[in-house]
């Protein structure tokens, strides 16, 4: 039914390949189709190639204008292979399953800072209204920072000779950086907490930041409590963790909960000293959603704003937290227009 | 007799205001005029109006075609004031002394960061040689560190949509972004650092990296470590640590360069991973200059690629140590040509 219509070359496809699950749509009139957005498991594909394939079918599609993949994963110029899962995405693979010319494939968290000027705010929730809130903010420099099967994070700039003289609109250029934020220094600011340092260094040789901001990094957080107190493991994963946390049906859930918020607290405002985002700070990520709650106390704004001489700078950011799990599709999009804006 | 046949409409001023001294030189064709530059302590005058009228006296010039003048201080819209010493810095004030209509005041590490296209090889050592020397890294991102009277960073993008294609040579922009990077919580990784961030936080209710890594943070570890010593305190200067530590005359004295260095490298990682910076990492100010032996020493290099799984990409990163203390003059040049440029 709704996708016969779309059978012609104004249809485009975008999907955003994760670890675990994928998420993909298809585009037309410059919009996401909202009945097109599908979530799958890829353990029950063997390949992107099969996944993209029985997913056009089901919609009917046998040829699109263009197609946007972002990939949690480096590209690698035509071609991409997932961090965790022998998945290869190549360019021309996707040309022709998708009958298109157009091949973009960009990172997960390039995708990501592209959707920042474009996501909806009914996928947002404020966290922290900052006092750059009250001056125009549109044009400034945006972060993303997301904890899921890793942390990592993203800048969006608008950028000209900005620094030097007020530049007109059409003078703005929207830049993606890339990081590798996970692997910074974990960092820690007591006794308990070198312990818990110690303990992830023990077992991973050295503690970086997504040691315990990440999926895997909230088990170990809930283990490690659990070995600290002498108490059974109750639950088995980040998921289960998270909720528990939330319902503050366990003592040790709950802790962990809150010293992932407290690290993640401090990362984000370390972070936001490095890149002085005045267009605002969204956090994303499977296991950031999973601990909304704890994420709305004010001990995390308290922790994000502790710079001590820095920290009425710290209180003029906002901060958001992306709600909806489908931001990445929205950054292809992005990106699609603008590799059309500069053929 | 140089500056008699300067006395024209092609003489700009350049400025570089730090906290205790002040560099100054004359533009002329593009270029700085090396008999110009002149360094002045900040102590002999009452403000930088005075010392620009005195210089321009002094140098024959009645009139100027543009100043720029970078201040160690952030930059509200027409003026500044100097972090660390009570001078304001008008815009207005600087049109008046130099007869000119055309003044830009920057940030002293937006000026870095905009040298950083520009500066002679002479006036670098190379630290390190990176494997992403190989690839062209010449419109690669770049970035400074600086530890002087502070700590700072700030990125020197080449900016377009060139996340998405490849871009041409013209439609590159050289895009400076500031940071307050001396707040960053100070990363420690054992009990010896604990006891140290214990002993700084004691002191001034924090422990950040400017704590450290600065002309008073050098000061701070040689003290904190001649007390954990029961040592007698021997200098009263970074500058003469520094000079202690490089001369290998006092083990106290250089324990606190090692330390210095060891954060030094630490932090200059973590700001890697944030950055990533393939187009080069430039090591810049006062103290890093005085440590010069310690960070041509393999320590440094180890310590700054200690990134677990990361570390062969650490290893891509060209380190570079800035020699010279007249860089920000070649980067308040680069800010008049680009300021010319758009005009």
């Amino acid at each position: 039914m709704k996708s016969t219509t779309c059978n012609n070359l104004l249809v485009s496809v975008v999907a955003d390949v994760g670890g675990t699950n994928t998420r993909i749509a298809l585009i037309k009139d410059s919009k996401i189709q909202p009945d097109t957005v599908k979530h799958y498991a890829n353990d029950n594909f063997i390949s992107f190639d099969q996944l993209l394939e029985s997913y056009l079918k089901a919609e009917k599609i046998d040829r699109c204008a263009a197609a946007c993949i972002a990939i949690a994963s480096a590209i690698n110029g035509d071609s991409a292979t997932l961090t965790n899962r022998d998945w290869l995405i190549d360019k021309n693979a996707i040309k022709r399953i998708a009958a298109c010319d157009s091949v973009i494939l960009i990172n997960d968290f390039e995708a990501l800072a592209l959707s920042l000027n474009h996501i909806p705010e009914s996928d947002t929730i404020r966290l922290f209204e900052g006092t750059a809130s009250s001056i125009n903010t549109s044009q400034a420099k945006k972060i993303v920072l997301g904890a899921g099967t890793g942390f990592n994070a993203a800048q969006l700039s608008n950028t000209t000779h900005s620094t030097i003289k007020q530049p007109t609109p059409e003078q703005y250029n929207y830049f993606v950086s890339c990081a590798e934020c996970g692997h910074i220094t974990l960092p820690i600011e007591n006794a308990q907490e070198l312990k818990l340092r110690d303990a992830l260094a023990l077992k991973y040789t050295r503690a970086s930041v997504e040691r315990v901001l990440s999926g895997r990094g909230l088990l170990q957080l809930y283990q490690w409590l659990c070995a600290e107190n002498q108490q059974t493991e109750k639950y088995t994963s980040a998921a289960q963790i998270a909720l528990s946390a939330c319902n503050k049906d366990d003592p040790l859930t709950r802790q962990a909960g809150e010293l992932f918020c407290r690290f993640f607290a401090r990362v984000a405002g370390d972070l936001a000293l490095a890149y002085l985002p005045y267009g605002g700070i969204y956090l994303s990520g499977g296991v950031t959603r999973g601990l909304t709650p704890l994420l709305q106390s004010s001990e995390f704004i308290q922790n994000f704003t502790a710079k001590g001489r820095q920290t009425e700078l710290m209180k003029s950011f906002n901060l958001y937290l992306i709600t909806s799990d489908n931001t990445a599709l929205i950054g292809c999009l992005a990106a699609l227009t603008y590799a059309k804006e500069i053929h």
